[in-house]
């Protein structure tokens, strides 16, 4: 039996465990991350997020997040212990965790990820933003068709990873118990399909089925994707930045589009925080398979 | 913001958020059940847990409690707040939770429950044995229809809740990911449905689809009801007790059938401990619905 201390927090119910490993110290195995995320047998999160000093991280973090200031390197790893480079809600909670660690001063904290560094600002509510880079949209519509039998002309969008956007009327009704079915030669790796719904001017609703995980309370880089495609098609869009509210399954948050940025801000909890008691077998990742 | 001292067990990946509250005092309302047991906004759970002394809960331990030696009273409350009598897995984790917090000792522990008392029993490999109370099988078959239009004619039992149990023989691939359908004049206030394969003598496999809940791990008082509508069509079923081993999704128990008790032997593990941040809104039942 191995005690780590953790800390369980969610960002618009996208949860995670949160493990402070400054020396990057702990054996964190694919099978630890299973036993950590496992909502019955474990603690239970959608990931693990492991705060680990960049300095440890070499060549992992980035050639430059030294220069950028990234005292810390966010280690994400998704539920079935395969690794991440980066998500969205997750940058908010792992920034939120630093500074309730007293590990981190705000108000602005650049953070080493696979994916480069990703600045998160506290604001005065207590929201958190974080800059996702750029979005790329387009180019051609996919065709999306929902277990209900529903078509949709969907257009792709790139956050890093690739998503594809549909607008529907009503949104609550729309079936997604079962995976949408998309064109998969246009996404030979897997799409994230949203489904966004206008509510209002820069105010949308959104549904989303990610790849790998089915439908889930929140997206970071599915809401940024379906703001970005909402501009897309409105009037004007070329002119200057523009916010839209989003409101997901798991709360609301906020996207602003840039030139060359664009920034999610929403909130981060930090919900229990103990140790957890880890089954010495459990290190051996061919035992442990829940 | 209330900070609670929690701790996170399963018996058989059936899983409680436990609450030692010696005197009373917490205001466990079912807006904060809720909270604990949402496994993404809270920590998660199928219940909760509350230690409370015996002595302060008058005629709510019944009129035996003090006369068996319940030192303990166990409330227990579902996942959506309501109060329930029983937990056949949950008295496992409850009475390795005493142990564990040092304010009982084994290896005979009676514990106080709405459904009156009953007797944990440490046993020397760590599992813990509970007295479920009789049984009571009959009286006739009710016929049982899976959503792949499998039909099946179940054995209805009576565990303190009703059960009917259907017999098949390629349990992994019965479809139980929506309601099988039942004679509901049978059961106005609804059935828990046992699906039960026979592995061997004295060796079952069941999956359960609990009313209310949906397809679970484990059910303590379903593998109660399995054990014993599997004796009842056995040859000989009226000569002494009956051991079985019952396999459930979660893990294994033992099921052993005596004249005018059963006893249900498993494991109870507890995996987590800390402090939990209810907040301050979550005491207004009316403002928090996950």
């Amino acid at each position: 039996m191995r005690r780590w201390t953790f800390t369980k927090g969610h960002g618009t119910e996208n949860d995670f465990v949160v493990l402070l490993d400054r020396d990057g110290v702990l054996d964190l195995t694919p099978a630890v991350a299973r036993f950590l995320c496992d909502r019955r047998a474990g603690i239970g999160g959608d990931g693990v997020l492991r705060a680990v000093f960049r300095s440890h991280m070499g060549e992992l973090a980035g050639p430059t997040a030294e220069a950028e200031g990234a005292v810390w390197f966010m280690d994400y790893r998704n539920a079935d212990g395969s690794v991440a480079e980066m998500c969205g809600n997750g940058v908010r909670v792992f920034a939120r965790f630093l500074l309730d660690q007293c590990v981190a001063t705000g108000p602005v904290i650049p953070i080493a990820t696979r994916a480069g560094v990703r600045t998160a600002t506290i604001q005065r509510d207590g929201q958190i933003k974080v800059a996702m880079g750029p979005v790329q949209v387009g180019p051609d519509p996919v065709r999306v068709r929902t277990a209900d039998g529903q078509e949709f002309s969907a257009v792709p969008a790139d956050v890093g990873n690739p998503h594809a956007v549909s607008f529907c009327t009503d949104l609550e009704r729309l079936s997604l118990h079962t995976a949408p079915t998309y064109d998969t030669a246009a996404f030979p790796e897997g799409v994230n399909l949203e489904f966004v719904e206008r509510l209002g001017a820069g105010h949308l609703a959104m549904r989303v089925f990610e790849r790998g995980s089915g439908e889930t309370r929140s997206c970071g880089t599915g809401v940024v994707a379906a703001a970005a495609v909402a501009r897309s098609i409105e009037v004007n869009s070329a002119s200057g930045p523009a916010v839209y509210r989003v409101d997901v399954p798991g709360g609301v948050v906020t996207v602003e589009l840039d030139t060359d940025q664009a920034y999610l801000t929403g909130p981060a909890v930090l919900v229990a925080h103990g140790e957890v008691a880890i089954p010495e077998d459990v290190f051996s990742p061919e035992v442990f398979s829940p």
